[in-house]
């Protein structure tokens, strides 16, 4: 294995940009706040960009990247130095049928090995529409048929059970797709599949928040959704992979806990 | 080992009338709004009750009973049959300046041996009060004292490690006692040692409630009250073994996360 990548700085770059695009879209959206950024520096070498939005669409959305490195893969023994670098993103929306939505890809490479990882999925806050659940999907099976025809059936098995809350007894919502240590050998179908995961979120979600973020809601309504954000946060702290990993590798724990919602009942 | 243990119906109602007299001293505090009750059953043997209040002042308190066993001791191997019964306590006071208060103890036994466990300890969600904090831990050391001059810095000492936020390093709030798997061989001591720190659980915290439930907060105080009660939600979730054990043990997890603040913000 070559380490670095010879293809490290170019992931990195599609990364950004991708991340450029996705905070002008909301903040199109949101008409008025913008994200705030604050870089951190981690213990071994890089860091990362927290992007934190506060508005009045979005109660609360980070979109994250970092980019980290060191001697020792924090994951498994004996893989030796290793780097990761990824985009994090998460939504909290102020109107309670508007769902939040999670978004991650990242890169990862270890003296063994390298692969791919990533997937969205969406999450309703008590309320429910097949119209954006069918939408959802739709996008995200379009995007990974021209790689693999088994590809989607795969990958949002994978977040029906990746995406799971053992104690609650359900999936957290309503699904998407998930995958990780993705390598077939075959770097540049990877490469442009892993791309255009992350090319397709913008149109995953944009049409359901058009639809969504202008609905009349009650103040049950939104007792519902703080209930379900419960859970929301009950998932993320209890079980979620990324948390634990970033408590482990000794991230920056403002970052890691971007995603937690901005309010919460319980 | 004698299984059951031939005090275990005593212990029950001891643990039994504890509860009743803290639920009888909050409503009173209260003064209108009462707990709600409510049973479950444990998938093996034995169950337990929740009683939950949310009143003016105790924007959220919860005062459970658990009796449960089983053929299979949930937290290690080749146990064999358990009991465990105890009393779980948290509080969430609507006043940002009155701290947020636990409180459990438990008594379990395996076929291998039995051990008493438990202890309390005070959260202030923004604003500590030495006065405060010098009560409660003078009312803990007056309990442990008659037993053994050692055991308060001893318990003291578990408590500031047990109640510990790694990834925030800090503690959670400003200690108290913690104990378990306590068992000296002197059966008739131990139990009222274990006695003797519920019976004086009241004694730590009415005095500050007295003392700061109607004190006056701004709409700052209270923004600061919820972002602590965050770091306690994630404590609850990410390292407290009550909340591990009830999930590994198939508990009611309405029983279980009972503890979780009634509003918290990231």
């Amino acid at each position: 294995m070559t380490f670095p990548h010879p293809h490290r700085l170019e992931i990195i770059a599609f990364l950004k940009q991708l991340r450029f695009d996705i905070i002008a879209a909301f903040e199109r959206l949101e008409e008025g706040a913008m994200f705030e950024k604050k870089t951190w520096n981690y213990h071994g070498e890089g860091g990362g960009e927290m992007a934190v939005l506060r508005g009045n669409h979005f109660e609360k959305a980070a979109v994250n990247w970092s980019g980290v490195g060191g001697d020792k893969f924090p994951m498994a023994d004996g893989q030796g130095p290793f780097f990761a670098t990824g985009i994090s993103l998460i939504t909290h929306m102020a109107n309670p049928h508007a769902p939040t939505v999670h978004m991650n890809i990242r890169f990862i490479e270890t003296s063994k090995g390298f692969w791919f990882g990533g997937g969205y999925d969406l999450t309703p806050m008590g309320f429910p529409y097949d119209e954006d659940t069918t939408h959802f999907h739709h996008i995200a099976k379009d995007t990974l048929d021209p790689f693999d025809r088994h590809l989607y059936e795969k990958f949002s098995q994978n977040a029906r059970e990746y995406f799971y809350i053992p104690h609650r007894k359900k999936e957290r919502g309503v699904g998407g797709i998930f995958f990780d240590h993705f390598n077939t050998g075959d770097f540049t179908s990877d490469l442009n599949l892993w791309k255009s995961v992350g090319n397709s979120f913008l149109n995953t979600i944009l049409p359901i928040y058009d639809r969504r973020i202008h609905q009349d809601f009650s103040v049950s309504d939104r007792e519902k959704q703080l209930h379900l954000r419960a859970h929301y946060a009950e998932f993320n702290l209890v079980y979620d992979r990324g948390t634990k990993f970033g408590f482990q590798s000794g991230g920056n724990p403002e970052a890691i806990l971007c995603s937690m919602p901005p309010l919460a009942k319980w």
